[in-house]
């Protein structure tokens, strides 16, 4: 069963918002079992649009498209969608129903354009979007079906997480193949050594088998995947080529299954009972937000400070002016300096700390972009010692890189210490 | 002059990662005034990226490809381009010589994998990747020009940056047409009601003008886009149009241009001569970190408390335990002290704070999930009164969703208060 996704709006060929939707939709069919065959991203243009969705229908079995469906004039997603599969636009009272609902929750007033959306084509049935104004419409073509997403990504993410799109989708489709999944994240390796090492593991693999580096930031993702007839079969190579493939791997997989820096982080500091902190300079709060953005992170996460500037160094971490004045704000002393100040101020157990140049500017021939230096410490026990690490580091690459590096490399650094 | 963009993995089609590289093309390439055509999103598989080269050029006269260049088992896109290219593989001195220097600056030993990416199609030209090891191709065939650069995304991008590419795109085609873009930021109307308002300004744009709605989070971006063969003529209509367009919308106007909510309040903070913090609880780090992403922050960003715990709120901020006991963390009045004390620890003139329940879990029927209380204060003169406001809103959505709204509001709430 195959997949493909259309991704509509000028605003996303632009390059002037990104696209999510299409890794979300990814995401939820290819744990359905479901091949991505492609993925088009066309404008707001009647041609292209027309033009994507007739091949993608012809190459794959379901296609899902998000965006055009918004009140204004440059949408015009539905009117093409019509146009293909036949019939004409009607009021539906349950989508206008929905409309007013969403406008008094929103405490905005209802108007025309907005009204106008509640018009579908009659050849749909209409799924319920309860997020936005914008219906989500189905549509069927002998063995093939269609669906229209609204492009906001929240709504899109909203529609897939109620179920009635897939519950539609499964209704349709009747799976013929069996998948199977896994992830093991490695750390402390570079990609080619990596495969130089899983050589002969993967020439193992045989047809139902893949193996796929997923590399990124200080952290390489090795995922499995398992395809077959016979679900008995793909089962045994799956789980036995897994258990191999973890010891082959030793002590390099930080951990199993699929986790960012901050969730192997979370769970190291649980296993050890420990609750953090961070004290963050140049990451200037990405640190603390990598960590607040999962769910649940209030037991182990205490706080943390951004002390930007030299003055919040001193005040709220207790960093001695004259180290700084001595050293440089970028500096080992420095460091250590704010992961037991912000151990001593928030009352973590643990922290973590960093300070360095992000750039553009503010580079020196001493100290160029990209160098940061880093701590992490831990209690050992309540009125024990306090280990502590620190290292230097030199990224490559732009401000934003530089500082989700630093933040990465921060969040395993005190992981790989508690391991 | 028309421009499509290949983005090759399974990873991305599987959506295991977000692809950026087709954003930073499209714009980088959107700025010189090509138009984005397509932009399409294939596997690792010979069939599909075979299929995707051939019908870009078809439809485009310049074509650029990212992805599948790795030194692993599973990038074929080398082999496929040489495929249809011409020619065949042979080693590259340069390229070799460049490898070697990636490797030495990351601390790393070469490998056999990693130096066979030094095998080039003689058909192509290499264009120097200083970020990386697989070498950026370029292809001609008549009239059309082909470009393949490496899938990770800091190597894309420095690769644009560099600007030998870009220079051989100048080399290549001469621009038939002028093009005009302009943006202008809208806040506290919905899309429909501003589409409203804009009916007779759109109507009037004529054949060279268009006017694209962007709406994200709390802020609407309007962009004013021009075409035409006459640079005069074009001109005129386009500062003509974009003038009427600033005066329709007067006071909903925040900013003149493209920018983000920090960018915004950035301004705003310089234009006034202030330094500001923030206090946050359920954006976690969000809001510093959306300040901090931004080059230069430091002149008027001193630094932030992410006071996730009560404690830190009692312990770093001087927030009052009987308060938090009394009306829950998340309040008025905890968020009203929270402002305050962050401006007290850290010396700023201003602030912003947020106190808010952002899920999934932790919601009850009083404060429901996306309950966020919102406070934004600054300092009138040095010694003068603190103007303080507070409000409280529900944002609808998810854990992120709620996180991006609660943070984009507070950072608009504070700016508008500067205006």
């Amino acid at each position: 069963m195959t997949l493909s996704i259309i991704i509509i709006g000028d605003e996303i060929l632009l390059g002037q918002v990104a696209d999510t939707n299409s890794r979300a939709i990814a995401r939820a069919f290819g744990a359905c079992g479901w091949d991505i065959k492609a993925i088009r991203t066309v404008g707001d243009n009647a041609d292209d649009i027309r033009k994507a969705v007739e091949t993608s229908i012809e190459e794959s079995d379901m296609v899902i498209s998000t965006g055009g469906l918004g009140p204004t004039k440059d949408d015009i997603t539905k009117r093409v969608l019509t146009e293909i599969f036949g019939g004409e636009l009607r009021e539906d009272p349950a989508v206008t129903e929905n409309i007013i609902r969403v406008f008094e929750l929103r405490g905005l007033k209802l108007n025309e354009l907005t009204r106008a959306q509640a018009l579908v084509p009659t050849s749909c049935r209409v799924i319920n979007n309860s997020y936005g104004t914008a219906p989500c419409m189905w549509f069927e073509r002998s063995e093939k079906a269609f669906a229209a997403l609204p492009g906001v990504p929240f709504e899109t993410e909203g529609i897939i997480a109620d179920g009635e799109l897939l519950d539609a989708v499964k209704a349709k489709f009747t799976p013929d193949l069996y998948f199977r999944h896994a992830s093991v994240m490695v750390t402390g390796i570079s990609e080619s050594a990596l495969a130089i090492k899983l050589e002969q593991f993967e020439d193992s693999l045989g047809e139902m088998l893949h193996l796929a580096y997923l590399p990124s930031q200080g952290l390489i993702r090795l995922r499995l995947d398992g395809k077959g007839r016979d679900k008995a079969v793909l089962d045994k190579a799956f789980d036995l080529k897994l258990a191999e493939l973890k010891s082959t791997l030793g002590e390099l997989m930080i951990f199993d299954g699929d986790a960012s820096a901050a969730e192997i982080l979370l769970d190291a500091l649980r296993r050890r009972g420990l609750t953090m902190a961070c004290a963050e300079s140049c990451t200037g709060g990405n640190i603390a937000h990598s960590i607040t953005r999962i769910a649940g992170c209030s037991d182990v996460f205490s706080g943390g400070v951004v002390s930007y500037s030299n003055d919040v160094k001193t005040a709220v971490l207790g960093v001695d002016p004259a180290i700084i004045a001595q050293e440089g704000a970028v500096s080992e002393p420095v460091v250590r300096q704010m992961a037991l100040g912000v151990m001593k101020a928030t009352g973590a157990e643990a922290a973590v700390a960093t300070s360095g140049i992000a750039g553009p500017g503010g580079g020196s021939a001493e100290k160029p972009v990209g160098t940061v230096w880093m701590a992490a410490a831990y209690r050992k026990s309540p009125d024990g010692e306090t280990v502590i690490e620190t290292k230097c580091a030199h990224f490559p690459g732009k401000r934003d890189r530089v500082i989700d590096r630093a933040t990465t490399e921060a969040l395993l650094m005190l992981a790989k210490m508690l391991r």
